[in-house]
């Protein structure tokens, strides 16, 4: 057996693997993928295209409940056809995840190896019969659900993971949701709006992500409206007559599927890695420094969810680009994370940009917060939508934008512009200054900045910045009638 | 008749008047407002707020096309009822409108004089069987429809304007719809959703306001497959049968109804502005210095559209509150205008912020453009959209964003995050280093600004500013294999 000197190695062909190769392929071609399949990436294939194509289906369904006051008659003809959303939902997957592996058609022949790597006791990397010494290796291999073993062996194919779920064949009458983080919220409500019967558990009140205990409280009040939502460890069962046993402190469900989203694990254990000098904690992830993807003193590089960080695309992408930039280049791969952005994309969405209501508590009174409702506004009035609120986070002594969270209507653009806005370090007058088109849930936005600046201790503006300041302005005229 | 002296006259009690009035009422109590009624500004009783409530109804039922890929079933009996489409809209629209009547109940008894006002030649203003003598006066008159006295002469009820359309009892089964601009492009494709056969008339290519001919183009690809459009002046005549006979220089219809939408002129006829020292063109509109409000070298202010600006909510607000704030202090009122953001509420929307192809044409060579379509891009995939362009406009030599424009889903949200980034004097790479969610509209927006910036003559950044620049980077590795 031969060993063919590399450059780099890239270990995984999904977004993070795939970002990296191509930056590594501008300054190189000495370099391999390794990957044994299935091809196109945890997004396309078990992700957010099958997710979102599902949620579509059913948040669609959901608005006919509004067709009678919008003069459209009908909508208790509308039906959702279980199996058909199912359908439809894969075949947008795998046409999307078809699309990602056409566009690795390039370079797929010659340096892609369809095979599972691991470094062998001398510092090679084996993957089936070849075997590979690379210079620097991007470990971008992502991550798989969480499921207790017991779990899985009691209940084999009732259990549902996202690896699985969108595969059914048709709906359950009942489900149980394990877990209700971003995955499970999204799922759970969709379920619920395609007329199956969800409870959900969490021992957390963070549904969804959320640390603002006024978001939790509206989320509570909008999205328990759909599912039955309960806050406590579950465990599941199988009972005799073939259904699922789901108990927890204070009672007991029986349901037909149970979706388990308690969280993700690092696809690590079998790189072993400790033959490449890395070391990696009991959960199966390597001690980075922050803003470093390289282990410290290694070309050994992460990037993606694999290393512990969000399972989100865009940061896997930029992960995977800065590690293949410094890998290529045998250098440090240091960088700047940009301003987190978050969203559910549950009805409302929920969506938080910046730091978070759970980050801030440290700095205590030094943050001004404000906040506004959806519930009355203009706009969500004619749309007919189910309200939200939406809260902003800002340093009370310079006005500074720091975090923002809402549930709201049309929340993953609001998201984008106050990210935006953190991102360039934006004060709440800058934002005050934009223009605010009516009727647009911006307007409300504009509320709970306002709401916010209030609280801080700079001068307040007459006019929001409209005013010319070249115009001299007297003290006011007296108040006399 | 005794004449009495006040601080502030404010003629009209629209969003304009409205808005001076919170001003003036901040530094003094000594003003009036006169409006003979009906009260409830423009936007609520005949603007946005009825039109957003009927295209609403329009936009859902239209949404039924997609129910078969969605996997849901029964598109075909859900019905739009013209009748109750109507009565939905007025409902909405009394509701909206009553509140803002019932936000004047504080100042109502005592400063509103429910009369038309109108100057006397010896410069006081008479109001019924009062008379003021203001030390400032703000006009806030608004517009009215423009119709061709032929037109409403030869058709009478057939011939509707924003003023009556909200009004009918039910639904034409044809109409003719005179002008494409926001107001005739937003219900025109309302109308064809719902039903009615459509045909509008416009002699210009720029419907919806629109300049960009890639835009323009996309725009009659689109909307053009609901609607038929004739880019030719029409006339318009009564035939023996009760219906409108719609003639253009290549041909003739028949309709039911016709909704005149080519514009509004100002308020301004009954004023005798002259007696306050004001010429008025032939159009009606005051001579006024750009940024400023008050015509030199007199008192009097204008304020919302009646001065020849466009008819939009949040620009008539400011301009209220800058009129106001300098009425009550007898200064020139000048003020920076806000960053300009136009939004079409048809399906896809059409927005812009900033300058347009239009207003860029004379930079010529010095603007770059980039382009990117949302037809094929995930987001518009899953949620079964129409698609649409986007078109950024940016300064060659810095990158500095100048304008965009875009018939997009979601346009009115990215064209709230572009006006704020222009207002910012943000450049591209600005853009470009903000969070780009997985699957939204805005990673289309973000192609369309990396499509600028390689038009531009600035430094192409590695990794878009993610990538830490405190880090040395050598030069590439050779190409080897």
């Amino acid at each position: 057996m031969t060993t063919k000197d590399i450059y780099v190695a890239i270990i995984g062909a999904g977004t993070a693997g795939l970002s990296a190769r191509s930056e590594v392929a501008k300054v190189t071609d000495s370099y391999r993928v390794f990957d044994p399949g299935p091809l196109g990436t945890t997004c396309a294939r078990t992700g957010c295209m099958p997710s979102k194509a599902f949620l579509q289906s059913a948040h669609d369904y959901h608005r006919r409940e509004a067709f009678g006051a919008l003069g459209l008659d009908g909508a208790k003809d509308v039906q959702a056809i279980g199996s058909a959303v199912l359908a439809q939902t894969r075949e947008l997957r795998d046409d999307l995840a078809g699309g990602v592996v056409d566009g690795m058609e390039s370079w797929q022949a010659t340096h892609l190896v369809k095979e599972t790597a691991a470094f062998t006791a001398d510092g090679t990397l084996r993957a089936g019969d070849a075997v590979f010494r690379p210079r620097a290796t991007v470990i971008a291999t992502g991550t798989r659900p969480v499921v207790p073993e017991k779990w899985r062996d009691a209940l084999g194919d009732r259990l549902l993971t996202t690896e699985t779920f969108f595969d059914m064949p048709d709906l359950p009458a009942r489900i149980a949701v394990i877990g209700l983080g971003p995955v499970g919220l999204e799922l759970g409500q969709a379920l619920a709006r395609l007329g199956v019967h969800v409870t959900g558990f969490d021992p957390s009140p963070m549904q969804g992500g959320i640390s603002d205990p006024l978001l939790q409280e509206h989320l509570e009040e909008s999205i328990g409206r759909e599912m039955q939502i309960v806050q406590a460890n579950a465990d599941l069962s199988l009972a005799s007559d073939g259904s699922v046993t789901v108990s927890w402190e204070d009672g007991e469900i029986s349901v037909d599927r149970v979706l388990v989203a308690i969280g993700r694990k690092p696809n690590t254990d079998t790189l072993k890695l400790d033959c490449a000098g890395v070391m990696l904690s009991d959960a199966g992830h390597p001690d980075l420094p922050p803003g470093q993807l390289n282990v410290p003193g290694t070309s050994v590089y992460f990037a993606g969810d694999v290393s512990g960080g969000p399972a989100l695309l865009h940061e896997a992408a930029d992960e995977g680009r800065v590690a293949g930039f410094y890998a290529a280049r045998m250098k440090d791969a240091t960088f700047s994370r940009r301003v987190p952005l978050r969203i559910v994309f549950s009805d409302p969405q929920i969506s938080s940009a910046g730091e978070t209501f759970e980050t801030l508590q440290e700095e205590g009174d030094s943050i001004a917060m404000g906040s506004a409702s959806f519930s009355s506004a203009g706009r969500a009035r004619l749309a007919r939508d189910s309200g939200g609120v939406v809260r902003i986070y800002a340093e009370k002594a310079t006005a500074r934008l720091r975090g923002a969270a809402m549930i709201a209507p049309a929340a993953e653009h609001l998201g984008h512009l106050l990210a935006f806005a953190i991102c360039n370090r934006a004060q709440l007058q800058d934002l005050l200054r934009m223009p605010f088109y009516h009727p647009t849930h911006e307007e409300v936005l504009r509320r709970a900045i306002r709401a916010a600046l209030a609280e801080c201790q700079v001068e307040q503006e007459a006019l929001e910045g409209t005013r010319c300041h070249d115009t001299p302005v007297d003290a006011p005229a007296d108040k006399t009638t």
